[in-house]
């Protein structure tokens, strides 16, 4: 039996209500499951109970190990990003319930997610986006027949998607559904290996964050691992709402910076940050890694010579994971979040610059 | 022991042997090897003896059910289509024959393979293209640090990359590594359903259309079906190289037609042709399907609404699917092979059209 569960203050909903957030404290919700090994020992995330699963087909994505780095490919999920394991289990909650219209406010993977499982559940969608969004991602929304509504900045986005009652707020920032349907990717990562000690995680509301720490402690609660691995946040310079909670790290970023290439990590309202930051002092993270442009298309370049086309967003992550191997002389995983084949094949600034070099 | 062998006249080379063709006859050569059910029943394909595979992850792409549609999503390979299977072969080949650098010659994906599995291998990569290829493309082939010459049309930039001698040519439309690793899309299927009856297969130089029937062919000499599935081709108006060999079935194609759509179906020199044929004749293909850009248009915004992101190319494969489950009151396999996330972020003509209406 699935219930809704309050991290905070421990109260309980039926799985079905259609909170997002705690009733009493405010806080966002989690789902929680009775959890056990199922028999023949095959390790699998429960659908929860009642739930007709919306899928394309996501998840079991790829590692591919290369000396200290093991990636682990989820820009290889249906609609290229690791959002489509969440919005499958938020659209299915969503039509489950019996919205016919569902809205959503993203910097541009989560809204395809959601226009794309939308469309395959027959749903109606609304995302709310900054004007900045790359205009490739909002040429994807549209093709999957969602309606977009542009904003100054993604906070902007976000207050006017939760304030749109004309259907159901699926936000990825505060549905638990959501998050339930990232934590398979720890599963995964443990079906591969079972000596798992350092994760970096790019943390924009953290979802990704989030869904990893609950399968991990999902997982130890089993009893099939010891310890949850460390898992260190990685940050978008400019963009930080973890430097007054962990120490920071700075790679190439200056107070004033503010990144261009790391869209997808602009959010700065987190209903979730409580649980984040106490669930990075759980995960034993000794910093948050914050990361400059430089620093991001340096790695991006990289990437693109082993062969592997992620986004800039994605970039910033390999680029912490390059001076968290050497800090702390470790092999580290590196979940890879967002397809390049969005961005690459539109031309813009600065992204050619660093790919192309002065062209 | 795998050998390299020639389907025409029987004769065997040194798996290790550099050609493409047969000395003898001219023929495109196939790999063959001694067939075997592993130990513990897991049925998957062979690395040829003493190849270190070049890997991105690449395979293992998830099904989709869907009303009387069994989609196998090739467009979630790495680099966005069923090209990286092959390439991941071909340039572990050109890798253990001691060569620094290969050539190629395509519309786009295929390049895009040959460039990323290269960076992987640390190889040199030279793509020969067409000038009407889509420009998204030809940026991700850059991106991966390839070098890319362009063509007047793709039978020239064939042409042309067969006659560059400055490194191994690679390229797909006759190499016998690549088909090799192409098959393994026929186990998969196999793994997930047995009673598999009829594959629609989309037909440009056949690397797909043979290789998934070596596959099968291959599993019927194990014993582990009874039957190969009906295999038909399909090609885009105006390019067909099979009307002349197979009775051929016009979904909104006139006589004068050219599809601009479906550029990855434009190539006519095709040195496998007789093996297509042939092949065409033991899948029992009942016609051909020649598919023109209004029913592509219109399954490609069908294929959107359904959630699933592919290039246009690959909902030529889905109108013909379309066709043939009606035709033949049948369950019906749809590989769709490239992704959309690289042409749907570029504003283009006529896709637009077709996907956004007039905008």
């Amino acid at each position: 039996m699935h219930v809704l569960r309050c991290p905070r203050c421990g109260i309980e909903l039926d799985l079905l209500a259609k909170q997002h957030t705690c009733p009493r404290c405010g806080e966002p919700l989690l789902l929680k499951a009775e959890l056990r090994v199922p028999e023949g020992g095959g390790l699998e995330s429960l659908v929860p109970d009642g739930l007709k699963l919306v899928t394309l087909g996501e998840g079991r994505t790829p590692t591919v190990e290369l000396g200290n780095y093991l990636f682990k490919l989820e820009f290889l999920n249906p609609t290229g990003s690791f959002k489509d394991r969440g919005a499958s289990l938020s659209i299915s909650r969503a039509l489950k319930l019996g919205f016919r219209m569902v809205i959503e406010d993203s910097s541009g993977n989560a809204g395809i997610s959601t226009a794309a499982y939308s469309a395959r559940a027959g749903l109606k969608a609304r995302v709310y986006v900054p004007k900045d969004a790359p205009q490739g991602k909002l040429r994807l929304i549209r093709a999957f027949g969602a309606e977009v509504v542009t904003s100054e900045t993604r906070d902007e986005a976000h207050k006017r998607a939760v304030s749109d009652t004309s259907g159901f707020y699926v936000g990825h920032v505060v549905d638990p559904f959501f998050i339930e349907g990232i934590k398979d990717i720890s599963l995964e990562l443990y079906s591969v290996r079972r000596d798992l000690e350092v994760v970096v995680v790019p943390v924009a509301s953290g979802t990704l964050f989030l869904g990893l720490l609950k399968g991990f402690e999902e997982l130890r609660e089993l009893g099939l691992i010891d310890e949850v691995p460390t898992l260190i946040p990685v940050e978008a310079c400019g963009y930080s709402k973890l430097r007054g909670y962990l120490r920071s790290v700075y790679l190439e970023c200056a107070e004033s910076d503010k990144s261009l290439l790391a869209d997808a990590l602009r959010l700065t309202i987190v209903p979730r940050l409580r649980q984040i930051v106490e669930g990075a002092l759980r995960a034993k993270a000794p910093y948050v890694a914050v990361v400059g442009d430089r620093a991001i298309g340096e790695a991006l370049k990289e990437l693109y010579s082993l062969g592997l086309p992620v986004e800039p967003s994605s970039a910033a992550t390999y680029a912490a994971a390059k001076y968290v191997a050497k800090d702390l002389s470790t092999r580290v995983v590196v979940p890879l979040t967002g397809s390049g084949l969005k961005y690459v094949p539109v031309p813009s600034e600065p992204l050619d610059r660093y790919l192309f070099g002065a062209q």
